[in-house]
């Protein structure tokens, strides 16, 4: 038997997304954002769903770009506290202990705490429903040193994203393989 | 030190997402999605980019409906298997050995294997770059009373969602609590 429990945005997983741009006399400044996703392959491109009066929205029209950076079980309580209060009001960088850098290759900020780091350019910046979806174009993704396997690429038992519960307003580790992508369906084929 | 990947579509977590529909005579369908979220609260819509070929697409085009139902440990092999052939090719339904049933609300297929789905009326179809955006209002949630907690709505632990790992091409599970959203980050605005 299925329980309805009418319209609501519950999906699993959403992300925990840190936002990073630049305002006004180059002062850093991150949101946390869960509803966005990779939207396009050629050119890689990511695109995020912001409430219309986020200062972050502000920063990528005077900038052109921003940063996306996955929230991490080590940094789980400075990304819930980006996310309950306003960069207009308190310098959240400073009171969440972060430390700011500017990316390799736009002019947004990357966070030495934040491991893995999506560097985006502005495409489109669209009115959608009670939202505004910004679509960034991926100029790159660096990921620090730490969290690399010994395959030498982003290893998720290190970098220990976690995803946001819409249900029951937690956050979720997501640490442990599961299974193989491409692989594990391929018995269904015999 | 930050090693970079140059302009790569990564991102943690993507979600695993299978969207059912309806397609000629009524035959149902289902396709693996990793880029999805939801995009709007008022109403709450879901957005999702779909490849511009797919079967899916067609169907969503005539019948105006879909369904999205996290992909879970228990279903990780059907829905990696679903991604890999399509569904003009082979009765994918068949072949996985899903059960489709006719949604409560909308002209769309839920599946018995896949516990929590969203039913979703398309609000917005669109090209996008080189994906096909497709919008859909969640006209209702619903889920099966197995994956229900104690305070009778969705416990993570037991619908066990995956996430796909896109630099892994790997899924990961997250069934494990992390922590408490708009409540651990309060400790920094003391």
């Amino acid at each position: 038997m299925r329980k309805d429990f009418g319209a609501q945005c519950y999906l699993f997983p959403l992300p925990v997304l840190m936002v990073g741009t630049y305002g006004t006399g180059g002062r850093a400044n991150v949101m946390n954002a869960a509803w966005g996703t990779i939207s396009n392959a050629e050119p890689p491109c990511v695109v995020l769903h912001l409430d219309a009066d986020r200062t972050t929205l502000e920063n990528i029209r005077a900038t052109g770009c921003f940063t996306v950076s996955p929230a991490t079980e080590d940094t789980l309580a400075q990304a819930d506290y980006v996310g309950l209060v306003h960069g207009r009001d308190v310098d959240k960088i400073a009171r969440a202990g972060l430390h700011a850098n500017p990316a390799a290759h736009v002019n947004a900020p990357v966070f030495d705490e934040f491991p893995m780091s999506l560097e985006c350019k502005a495409v489109e910046i669209c009115e959608s429903g009670d939202c505004v979806r910004v679509k960034g174009e991926i100029v790159s993704v660096s990921a620090d040193e730490s969290i690399l396997g010994e395959n030498g690429t982003i290893d998720p038992s290190k970098l220990k994203p976690i995803s946001f519960d819409p249900v029951n307003n937690a956050y979720l580790a997501m640490d442990r393989r599961a299974g193989s992508a491409f692989r594990d369906g391929l018995k269904f084929m015999k």
